[in-house]
């Protein structure tokens, strides 16, 4: 008969993508996981094993594993806090509007956790996005409490991409874990060298390199990003063709054709944040690291540029009708957190530009969530009346427009397609102008 | 008996790596080439089969196609230019203290070729480094002589990397050609077919994008190693060791370890220059790349904190002795141009830093060249009386270097490894300190 070690109790905070990938992973590695989600909504849809949100994989491994008792769900209590052996940390933790570290959820769990005397202290396990020096702060919040100081602290940052968040959980290109000696990872070591096969690498280092790691492994494919983008801005400024050009630099196997595509620059919950975080000062000195700033740049740059060229192309801004196709942030999404389409939308609006938006992605909305911008109910409502035409999102769903299903409801033809979506020739022959 | 072909008549400007790799390779798969050389010391020693920089292969092909009689090396003269059928240009084009583009070779050559009416005319292919609109200057030139508006002008940029040069010549990760009208390309098309597998992807485009497509490439390669020297000035300043951050970071699939090693920043004949030249205003508008303005900031911005930090740790710079150790741009070359070692070096006698600079690689020389930077003439002289180390190059040779060699010549146990080549702990405990 096998030896039969006891399951760590596992609590994770936080049912977006990250924690819930996280946890539905684990569960269905059969670890029994408690999931802790403030919103009693989520808590309920869960239960009900419906997930909030579009990944189809997740969607399925969650049913199975609230389905077989393995993934329970439930409200923040103190009490799950002061039992769990492993408590990973996957909230939402840093304002959007302000780049600044939510901290009072933070000392909320310090306040919790270290409030009662264990037998085999916990393992704290910080998942969410941080800034350089923030797990130091983590520590400080957990030595100020009565036996916080038992608690070993580790931070494990996640590298799951939207749409595939179960997927790159269960096959990471590499797992991360920053300890402040390297025997307190022995816990989190041993639940990943379990669950992962042996050629999945385990990077283990300090705190802040491992804050770093995620900053800057963010901010390096937003700085590629940024590079294919500014290329594309000057070969639309000069009228050459961006295909052999992006091929031309590509094939260079240093430099290669994934992750080089441009668009309306880069956008998401991670690329734009991450970019400034990692020159937040909240808890670090003052380098600065320019590769974030230039990405930035770079993108902010892109829009303006854009909007100058719609303006010169209409002949002034001010009362014209512009609709945008697609408000999520990659294709075939329905997320549009920190999507470039709706930040151009919120651009166009300043300049009293008449935007309307229409996502195939959003069916049923009413506004283009986190914002208040309105959602046009159908495609034909968006382009009525337009005076241009904007590919927002790459949707796989407009590869199918028709020259002449749009021509016969804009007022101007001319569409702004960055994505390279549509086929040039075929619209020109319509009588469009593509800007691409 | 098989249908013989006229082999065109190639004459190839330049002798340096470009030059001279593109006419050995052709001139080894059976093409008569002629080299044109201004330099008859270069002229004379290669018709002695010596080669003139380090390039193994190269020296070695260049043996034997200069024996077989498929190689000729001329100095230059009007009649070899008004024969040739194709005319590769690979001149060193532009001036390396002011970014401008040398004029009067382009010149005198669109004199020469366009001087003589021709039957067929001839191919001219800019092989030289160009910036952005330089090849429809060329085509200026032409057109302004008798003849020259029949010849027809092609770009095709080189993607070779030193001490490879004949390598990535024979192997090339993709050609690109840049013409006016596709047809234009046929000739050139007709023997990279010939010479090449076809899995080795021709690109074909027009001139500016084939322009574009070359400084965008160096300047993507300058913009990565920008960003890790960056991460690593980061770990530097926070004492955190910078090997498993690389790893961290560059196992990401999109990200990569390749091309992706820290060291005093990139140097060489290529990268710098490109990141110059791709904001070139000469001949383009004035679109910025902000990614070639970053990567220039970041890599200057390493070697003015290096000369901050070596002040803070000897207490001052002014009659200090330095020793760096190497000066070519790269490992195991002895190629100084645009050396970072050798920049730091010049920085370093601007605040009257007594500088030693030794190079097993530069031996018997008396000052490094392109400089009057002194060499000193052996490792030993070099470091006698040194208040600081600084490795200047990842040379091979140093990694036998031992510290109680330099424990027994220098004064104080200071040494700079920003390539990480020394094993720490050894040093450490023959007590030196070490910055990496």
């Amino acid at each position: 008969m096998p030896h039969m070690t006891k399951h760590p109790d596992i609590l994770v905070v936080g049912a977006g993508y990250v924690g819930l990938a996280t946890a539905v992973f684990l569960a269905d590695k059969g670890y029994p996981t408690t999931v802790v989600e403030k919103n009693c909504e989520i808590v309920e849809a869960l239960r009900r094993k419906r997930l909030h949100f579009h990944e189809p994989t997740l969607a399925r491994t969650l049913k199975k594993v609230v389905g077989n008792g393995f993934l329970t769900i439930i409200q923040p209590e103190p009490e799950p806090y002061q039992k769990a052996d492993l408590i990973f940390i996957a909230i939402d933790s840093a304002n959007r509007r302000t780049w600044q570290m939510r901290l009072e959820p933070f000392e909320q769990m310090a306040g919790w956790i270290g409030g009662v005397k264990r037998r085999v202290p916990p393992t704290v396990v910080l998942k969410s996005t941080n800034v350089l020096g923030f797990t130091q702060h983590v520590r400080d919040l957990l030595d100020n409490t009565p036996h916080g100081k038992e608690a070993k602290l580790l931070v494990s940052p996640e590298f799951l991409r939207e749409g595939l968040a179960l997927e790159d959980t269960v096959h990471p290109s590499r797992v991360v874990i920053g300890a402040l000696e390297k025997g307190d990872a022995a816990p989190l070591v041993k639940i990943y060298r379990s669950a992962y096969p042996e050629t999945v690498p385990i990077v283990q280092t300090d705190w802040k390199s491992a804050e770093l790691i995620k900053l800057a492994a963010n901010t390096y494919l937003a700085y590629r990003l940024a590079f294919i983008h500014e290329i594309a801005e000057f070969a639309r400024l000069e009228g050459l063709e961006l295909a052999p050009i992006r091929q031309g630099i590509g094939l260079d196997p240093r430099i290669g054709l994934g992750y080089f595509t441009p668009g309306l620059g880069f956008g998401g919950s991670c690329l734009p944040k991450d970019c400034m975080l990692i020159n937040s000062n909240e808890f670090k000195g003052s380098f600065e690291f320019e590769s974030a700033h230039t990405a930035t740049a770079v993108n902010n740059r892109l829009l303006k540029n854009l909007i100058e060229l719609l303006d010169s192309k209409l002949g002034g801004l001010k009362g014209k009708r512009v609709a945008i196709l697609g408000a999520a942030f990659k294709p075939d999404v329905d997320d549009t957190r920190d999507s470039r389409a709706v930040r151009l939308a919120e651009l166009l609006l300043k300049e009293k530009v008449q935007v309307s938006v229409f996502d195939p992605h959003l069916h049923g909305r009413d506004i283009i969530p986190e914002t208040e911008l309105p959602l046009a109910p159908t495609i034909e409502t968006a382009l009525k009346g337009a005076h241009a035409v904007i590919i927002g999102a790459a949707h796989k769903k407009f590869l199918s427009l028709k020259p002449q299903q749009i021509g016969g409801l804009v007022v101007h033809r001319l569409v702004f397609d960055y994505f390279g979506l549509l086929d040039p020739k075929k619209w020109r022959a319509a009588g469009f102008e593509i800007v691409r």
